[in-house]
């Protein structure tokens, strides 16, 4: 990573102001319309933060699993789209560098390269969430070259709003493969666009591959080395930056609103937060906050000191905080609104909001069982 | 109450079957154009459920504190908005029957009777929610008679679609009284609708004093002797048959379609439920639902026989149940959305809704917290 | 059960008065010595609750659950060792009723009749424990008549002290009876005495059969309907007035603990149960366990109205009433010791024998997680 | 602090294999016993474990927190008893070091170097628990030179074995000073020793002082300035190595246990670690426990990098270590002592010593109630 410790200190302080002064002003609106926040996007571009992990020579800083964590976090903060649109990029970006060569790769950083495009990840389809592996869509060799792909992907982050698609299908039945569609492929259409509990703006939904012609080229890696580096490397990847952050920032935010008005909303002649009651669940709230984000940025070290060949344990750690981290932000977003009382409920407030975003963390990205699957799968074989 | 048990259960059958047939098929709608039903409302008027609290004379069974929240549990599995409507509706009329004398009560049922009229609970303002006592509303007494009314109501339920307000409102500095105040009264108006979280279709908002005039025979009981009422024996009435008998039927309408969809959903070629992991999460939601469920009828059969002179340890119970009631039904939501993955995190599903809706009981009627206060403070006097 | 609501209550008047200035004035020797108190076994042979199961004719009051449980949670109040005993001994009496034959009754009604003698269960071998259905222990049948049983049974309660052993074996290879096994089988020994975190003077520990002789009529019921009863009815019988029963009575005992201190341990000039703090954790203790009353009483009337043949909902909740009630057992009692601070740590004060206690109770007759197993298993099935 | 990473980590492997060889082995008869383990302390001493937070110059290797954390982790693996026997000889030094002038630190230094010389922290009185300021111990000037000092310690660690006692006393009203006062000073004895739960061979007890004399040498910095310091200082100092570290190591040691009893513990044919019901309490343990090492060490290398002025973040940070680590230790260690299920609850077996060892850790060096307290305190002010 190209950066010293003043850099990244400097970055994460423009990402801050950038947070407060456009991310979170438009947070309440982008809830409200569940429209994409093309604007914000833009922004993101311009201050370099969606292709912060290129290469230098196409403008990015090949930031490493921390900065990440910590630049994912803080937009968070403001809201959670924003870090969820950081994430299927990147994961996208650092997905093909692992599995690409040389010519695809230039072709791949020349396109994002000083730009804000969107990368878009298409695993998930309706029989195959937590059984990734028992997905269906499948990618035929064309005898007059190239792949033809079929299947429908749900639950896609940007999926109508996105310059590339890492599509994972099956070159045989037993072999899964990784392959780069770019927006303009024949045969590449988009669904309907879910209506959901929360993280709205995210534009998630159905990705159609239908008779989707791509060149060979667009095949990642060797055929099965995608399932393979997926499993291996790529969750590692991106759960401890990805999920885990969005997970601190999201609590982080609530757990500041909810601090905040607790100074200022009295009653009894006191403070709220001058109640042992409240103050417990404050305490309680920042503890695990604090711990989740210790464990998150020690995981994230680790990773990055071992990347990409990721050791069992540390491998344990990175389900550890996506799993921790998640289950915090609910219950911290949770109390948020309990702390806010009847004002928590309603709009007017930002934390209602935190609440319903956080529950998608826990869900996305292996759901939090199934990381309680790895870590204790870890844990009996050492 | 003018039942026998054959009657009452053969009445919980004819909810059960409205539940299935009338509000279920009804409740995304409701939840998605947050638009007050007033067609279920009808039916629950032409099925005797609002006025079940009325005297037999006015066409009602006089239902206890257990029959009502069996009622409730039951609609609030269909939506909790309905469970909701009933909870103002009939909190408002047992205060009035404990605080009105013969006329006032004459006159009030025979408005109701047989009927689909809907009653408003007015008692929290800006400064005054855990600490109701710090509200501002006045009522003067107008030197022509009757009282002049000022001030503002919030997040009142059924605001803007009820015949009668009960409004609790100052006589004197230190003296809260009650008033009936009925729909067409000159000065009452309506404010903002809450853009709220969940429990859409309610209505809840704010209510208008603005020298609203009353006749005197709108003063239920005493000067006083409203807010004395309302804190020994009101309270006692309306927690543990309302938001605790609704928190039940959310819970377990979660829990039904959480286990519903373990046995269909296959992942691994396994029913999800055939994992324990996801299994004892089930065997935990639905220990904990039983549990408060037993502790709720408990509740409400120790609050028949006492009523109304509720002592204190039945006191603490009615908090105990408000409080555990709602917290499982907090849990018991937040993991069904976490079943069902991430369907359950869209609008395709019911779950999301019912965690939606589950958050605002472990607010309203006293939080949770004000109920620990309680609950602690019979224990330390005993 | 011959019993009316009236004597039911005097019964247990009697019970609490035992409890004591019986029970609790000799808890904390017991608990130093680990001695078995054959002091209190006598007063509660004395006072009929050894016999409260047999029929009239034999002395008896034919107790149902309900009963049981509540003279069970009594007595455990003052120490969990003495609810072990009734636990132990009426689990075998209920067991033979629902196998022997008249003949076998007659004789063992009547060796117990009026006395103090008491009954040990004996299922658990080193390899069976949650999977009980992998027992080594055999029964072979003696060509001169009799059975001839080998095996070593371990933590046997009241393992020295019984009368009659109810042993579990292998009659087949697939075939699991119930033996009633009187003290002075010949073959019938005792090995070690097990050193317990808690739950001292049980008299814990092997019960070794070599070669031990029994006759054709200590077989109970006709060969392999022993472990059909234990599955189908037995569990029922013993969880929910049983283990269930005596979590509640812990639990109690260390709230009242908790309650008396927080009234009177001053800190920072106030009563440390005026601080919400303490006060927060005091209401969430006396919630759960009220919610834990109610549900083992509801279930234990609906045990006595089904018996003998429950229901497959009603097995679920006496899963549910035992993991519960002792879960929350171990919960109340942490948080007593909690409370005591520094005074709880140590042994001049109950609760931290009650937390000792109170985590056994998690483990036998069936782990907390084997109901979880159970009860999940009914929900998937339904 | 005189170390290098690899200097550091030798000693690491030094406390680790001196936990393995000669703690491990003896916890349990120190356990049974309750004596204290003059042996152990003279291998600490050998291996410069009770002295290296001295300087140099002493014999020490000045250590900082964050090795203190490490070492104390470590030996706690093995008893908790050895880690409190650092704890308590550390933080003398540590509070010596920060109040003493260099006459007085010479000498003290000089009695301690290289031998295994302990020191006992002496706070706590009957009325001054968590409100330590209500002390009543007092230190009155003598006429002739000299303090003469009065009242009783108690549940003072360390209380019979000491070399040095640190005690506060009263030397006016208002204004608490710290007295070091050597284990030959006339008017010092000590009372009984208590009989607690678990942390056996601590020699827990009573420290008295009766008319004891000290010399003017004896008052540590100004009057007034210990209490100062403790509060300021003091409390950082101790509890995110001390307590939080100990459970750090308690926990750890009882998840070892359970994983390693997990896999070779079968029951229906499969390994007990491998039912995701065992499988999910291993990866929740493990988790909490991770989480809570990433606080605490991140804690510790805040601490002291800012030594000794403490930053109000992370003095909240130090509670929250300390919280967290001592909860999820009583968390992981009731955990552990299930999963081994009956051979959990007896001797032969390390967990449930583990299990009772935790509890004592919730309530010392500040009640996990009190570290609430102070971070709630912390975020209500910034």
């Amino acid at each position: 990573m190209v950066e010293t410790l003043t850099f990244h200190d400097e970055l994460l302080q423009i990402v801050k102001r950038i947070t407060k002064e456009q991310i979170m002003p438009r947070a309440a609106e982008i809830d409200r319309t569940d429209e994409f926040p093309h604007d914000i996007v833009k922004i993101l571009g311009e201050n370099g933060l969606l292709t912060m992990t290129l290469p230098e020579k196409y403008g990015g800083i090949e930031a490493n699993s921390l900065l990440l964590a910590k630049v994912i976090e803080e937009v968070s903060k403001g809201m959670a789209t924003i870090g969820t649109t950081l994430l299927s990029t990147h994961s996208v970006i650092r997905m093909v560098a692992l599995l690409a060569n040389p010519t695809q790769l230039d072709k791949f950083y020349s396109n994002l390269a000083n730009g804000h495009k969107l990368c878009c990840f298409c695993l998930t389809e309706s029989n195959a969430g937590s059984d990734a592996k028992a997905l269906s869509t499948t990618a035929k060799k064309d005898p007059n070259g190239g792949y033809i792909l079929n299947g429908t992907k749900i639950f896609a982050t940007l999926s109508q709003v996105s310059e590339y698609y890492l599509v994972f299908a099956k070159t045989e039945a037993d072999e899964i493969s990784a392959f780069l569609v770019h927006k303009d492929s024949p045969g590449l259409r988009f669904g309907k666009i879910e209506d959901k509990m929360g993280l709205h703006g995210s534009s998630t939904g159905d990705v159609i591959l239908e008779d989707c012609w791509v060149d060979d080229d667009s095949l990642l890696g060797k055929p099965g080395e995608g399932w393979e580096m997926l499993t291996k490397v790529g969750t590692s990847m991106l759960r401890s930056w990805g999920a885990a952050a969005i997970g601190l920032g999201i609590a982080q935010s609530a757990l500041d609103h909810a601090v905040e008005y607790a100074k200022e909303r009295k009653q009894f002649n006191k403070r709220i937060g001058d109640f042992q009651g409240i103050r417990f669940m404050l305490a309680d709230c920042a503890t695990q906050l604090e711990a989740a984000r210790c464990l998150v940025y020690e995981t994230n070290k680790r990773v990055d000191e071992e990347y990409p060949n990721i050791s069992a344990y540390t491998s344990a750690m990175v389900s550890m905080s996506k799993c921790f981290a998640t289950d915090v932000a609910m219950k911290v977003t949770t109390d948020a609104v309990q702390i806010f009382g009847g004002y928590g409920y309603i709009k007017d407030y930002p934390v209602e909001r935190l609440m319903r975003d956080a529950k998608i963390y826990q869900i996305v990205d292996g759901t939090n069982q199934v990381q309680r699957m790895l870590i204790g799968s870890i844990l009996m074989k050492q």
